[in-house]
């Protein structure tokens, strides 16, 4: 049996659907007075999309080009600092794929300010439960040398049978 | 100036444009004899692909999955012997993406008895020149180890910035 609901936690259960959506999930974090949020259904704000991409060094991209990419994306996940009126975005991940043989994960990022308090490890744990949960068989990225360790951590399995990753850049 | 057109090749042209659609590219072979297409448009026999799937050793996929895979793909090229009333899939391949930042080559294929002849070169460029026609950055691909030279000597970039792949499997 689940333990009864006060009034207060139900307005507050309503008011978080609303910012965030039916599929939120709660980021422990060692911070008591950090509340933090993924949500696959809270709008992106390019702006603070781009902010997020600056701060951790990542090229900037025309935000026209980004909406697009970001509306023919298989998921968007949004990391939350959540306030009542105001959330601020300080994470992100997107996947592109089918939907169900292959995914692919781009544009991890979590702001700087929030890194080393796990927020990372539970957005990807996010996005694998989603991706499995709509039945899709493979997830891949591409990993800079820097976060290898993060992903291998986590049971991604680095270049299995030896396969490579090959980029083709348009002229 | 164009050359001017015979009724012979303007029926010849209708016919092919009715068979593979209007974006298809002829494949020239050393062999005369064999007339081979490329088209986006001509829709995929699942059954056809599973041949040539089994032919290079993949594994078996239910076909409704496969079918879901392919209508969420961005692009699917079949590559096929042309035959006036039943042309064949002699090759394949499809990608995923955003189509505007990012887009993924999956499932590159062609029939053993037709390898050799330069076609895989060929259906790859034409892959790349339909993704640079919808403005597509960069395109990334996972090689196995037997096909890295096949990529790399067609101006793929092999693990630019020292990228890792990584990749997870559902459980």
């Amino acid at each position: 049996m689940s333990p009864p609901i006060t009034p207060g936690e139900d307005a507050e259960a309503t008011l978080l659907q609303g910012l965030y959506g039916p599929r939120h999930r709660f980021c422990p974090t060692p911070n008591p007075q950090l509340k933090v949020v993924l949500s696959l259904d809270r709008e992106i704000d390019l702006v603070e999309l781009e902010g997020i991409c600056d701060a951790v060094g990542w090229s900037r991209r025309p935000l026209r080009r980004v909406r697009k990419a970001l509306q023919n994306s298989l998921l968007c996940v949004g990391l939350w600092r959540h306030h009542p009126r105001l959330p601020r975005l300080i994470g992100f991940a997107r996947c592109t794929g089918d939907g169900v043989i292959e995914a692919t994960v781009w544009d991890v990022a979590v702001h700087p300010l929030y890194q080393g308090a796990g927020l990372g490890r539970q957005l990807m744990a996010y996005v694998l439960d989603e991706l499995e949960q709509q039945g899709v068989e493979r997830v891949s990225l591409f990993a800079d040398p820097g976060v290898v360790g993060f992903y291998s951590s986590q049971g991604w399995q680095l270049e299995p049978l030896e396969r490579r990753c090959a980029f083709w850049y348009a002229p």
